[in-house]
């Protein structure tokens, strides 16, 4: 339940589906909705935000819960005042609500963060001595480099072509692992391809070999329900600004042991219980709950616009949400795979689960020149280049260079996403203007 | 000047001296001006928040531009649509304007961070090896602690009883030291007594013994113009949310020179410009530009929010808000000293320079118990502890149980901290609770 604040706009606001019913198709409203671009020819059109994969709008749901918060705003945890002791329940609270959307076990602990990377850099520094860490070459940066960042042995698994192919790859690395803890690091939808790695399968894996999981949700939790519990992952990271709600918090759930055993992550207020100076020295005692790593003021407008989406999120039906992507993400592959020279970069092959993320190039379009004119042209706002997740796009362009029958593939690839506040029309625009920039082909330099 | 957005809206949001004129003493509106508190004796009062040291309301301005922008929210960086580059735009410019804020030279960089705490673990870990601290042991947790956590050797400096024997000591101190790289962190206001550090000085001595200073500015950049060139330190590092932009991020700027040198604070996107994976090996080119030290997504509004805070307390004139400061200190400090068994804290003596933070102790009751009746019978919010500075606190109850003859002092401290946003009554109150509860005594358990 949320906290109860003293104005009926708080209490409004706490319920988000009842203050914005959702669209008939069950479309969630976002700022920005009402957002126009300029286009290069003159005029100007609604904006076609389809780069959530990187950052989505803010839910307008958890906008509204931000901006009732905002005047209660004041220092948690050890105040006296009546709105630090608000603000104190209001962020522990989130605390709660983010670990129940996760389907966080009794005892795991929740820490806040800034963002995804922050969070598997935090685990990365928690880790006992020793620990082992697996994890496939095609993760994106953010899950691929903080291991050996932090000093640990890790082993880098090649790229697998089927979800079954990464179980077995999985299997077989850690039947050759030394005795001591081991950490797997997998996403759960690629940030490229979209596509839905075996999770549940890959922690069953590991825990059957001693070794423990972690879940990088950053692109599953805007997507999909996830529950640690069901999972049988140890931990789960994401980012508040891909789940509508950027405002600078992110999330690390899961095991308390490893956590509490670790040097607090940064080193600081808060983190520290009793500090004792004497005869030159300093003497620290730190906390060895959640506190031990979230030294220094918490971002409590992160932590409640987190948590706000997750009201939002749950709320509005979860498995609404995912048939209506489903739907849309139908209809934009078949929409692209009907323009002659486009292809969809798959990892797992076209008929792999996946979110509502994915990637193409264009035989005959520069990515970067194709997605500054949908863009210029159409207002539609999509990415191009290698989506921090080099070795993983370098792999799916080399081999759709191997398809292209050896001429010269692209350097880039150009990724659309989308979710819970996107328009039907913002696609069926995408579609359109791939088929019209294709026949138009490249306009001369 | 502020990156222009195509609504109206915005544009106005961007002047926010025009769209909030000052009162006629200039203060500055805040968020929450209008929440009630609850009265324990029934109804409810205006809340006083006089807890701005720990976490400060956001200006008004700074809320309204945050506002104006949020629907503009988009990925930076490596985005090619309308809202990605103007969010970019946005992103960079509240960087130059921070910059300026801050006096930095042309080579500094700037990194937006999470805060303070943040700033300096970060700092910390970018120290070259070998590197000597040196930090007075008054320091609050934030400054004293990152430095042995990141293994460097620190020298503690005994607290000293006035600023010129923090010059003194800290001469002695490097003229013992050994050759190598050396780094003074000095705060630049108390956070328990606000009493201001000579930190030109300090940074002069540092120079002349070959050291570096970084200027921990967290309570001293909300309350005095901080001129990084002008007072000739390296770095300075600082958190919004207590210069009114309460939005989860903080400041490091300054020298490049190590930062570039440094190992990358946090693995993952950004900071890697290149990554492969060959043969079983990950191979990563870090960023040497501020991006090394920015992995992930940035905090976009967090950023935003803290130039809004710049713009606006330089909008209105830093030097009216200093002088209209100093006025209500005055009136603060003389309206607690006029009442008998009220004792401020102080390092450097009564006569010390000092911005609008001050702790106190009362004879007659415990410090918890006080804070909480302001809390409760007058709708005051302020701060009962150690407030994370644990040395120094006990230095100075130490100090003062001596004054007091022997008898057992108190444990913990009250702490009143105010700021542009506050309106004299919130003063004027707290000295006439403060002048009741001592004469009615703490009430018997």
């Amino acid at each position: 339940m949320p906290v109860t604040l003293t104005t009926p706009a708080r209490n409004t606001a706490a319920h988000p589906t009842d203050a914005h019913p959702t669209d008939a198709d069950c479309r969630l409203p976002v700022l920005g909705d009402e957002v126009r671009a300029p286009l290069a020819g003159g005029g100007e059109i609604g904006y076609a935000a389809l780069d959530y994969a990187a950052s989505a709008p803010a839910l307008r749901a958890v906008w509204d819960e931000v901006a009732a918060y905002a005047p209660y705003y004041g220092s948690v945890h050890r105040g006296a005042g009546h709105l630090s002791q608000l603000s104190t329940d209001l962020y522990e609270e989130s605390r709660r609500t983010v670990a129940a959307f996760l389907g966080c076990r009794p005892d795991d602990e929740l820490i806040f963060t800034r963002s995804t990377t922050d969070s598997l850099n935090l685990l990365a520094g928690a880790l006992p001595a020793g620990t082992q860490v697996f994890v496939f070459e095609t993760e994106h940066h953010a899950a691929l480099l903080p291991w050996a960042h932090h000093g640990h042995t890790v082993s880098y698994l090649p790229a697998p072509r089927s979800t079954g192919q990464a179980v077995a790859t999985l299997v077989t690395a850690l039947a050759d692992a030394a005795p001591g803890p081991k950490l797997l690091c997998v996403t759960g939808a690629s940030n490229v391809t979209g596509e839905l790695w075996p999770v549940a399968e890959l922690a069953t894996a590991a825990r059957r070999a001693g070794a423990r999981t972690v879940l990088d949700a950053a692109q599953l939790a805007p997507h999909r329900p996830v529950d640690i519990t069901a999972l049988g992952v140890d931990w789960v990271a994401f980012s508040g600004h891909k789940l509508y709600a950027p405002f600078g918090a992110g999330v690390l759930a899961g095991r308390a042991d490893w956590l509490h055993g670790a040097r607090p992550y940064l080193a600081g207020g808060g983190a520290s219980r009793a500090v004792t100076a004497e005869g030159g020295a300093v003497t620290v005692e730190w906390q060895d709950n959640v506190a031990r790593h979230e030294a220094g003021s918490p971002n409590v407008i992160g932590a409640c616009a987190i948590a706000a989406a997750c009201r939002a999120l749950t709320g509005a039906g979860f498995e609404r949400l995912v048939a209506r992507e489903e739907e849309l993400l139908s209809g934009l592959r078949a929409g692209l795979a009907s323009v002659p020279g486009v292809r969809e970069l798959s990892l797992f092959g076209p008929q792999a689960a996946r979110v509502a993320v994915l990637s193409f190039v264009v035989d005959t379009w520069p990515s970067e020149a194709f997605a500054r004119a949908l863009s210029e042209r159409y207002g539609i706002g999509v990415r191009d280049g290698l989506f921090c997740a080099h070795p993983l796009v370098r792999t799916l362009l080399g081999a759709d260079q191997e398809a292209a029958d050896g001429c010269e593939g692209p350097l880039k690839a150009i990724r659309v996403s989308f979710g819970a506040g996107t328009p039907a029309e913002h696609l069926e625009r995408l579609v359109r203007a791939v088929r019209e920039l294709v026949a138009e082909g490249q306009p001369a330099a």
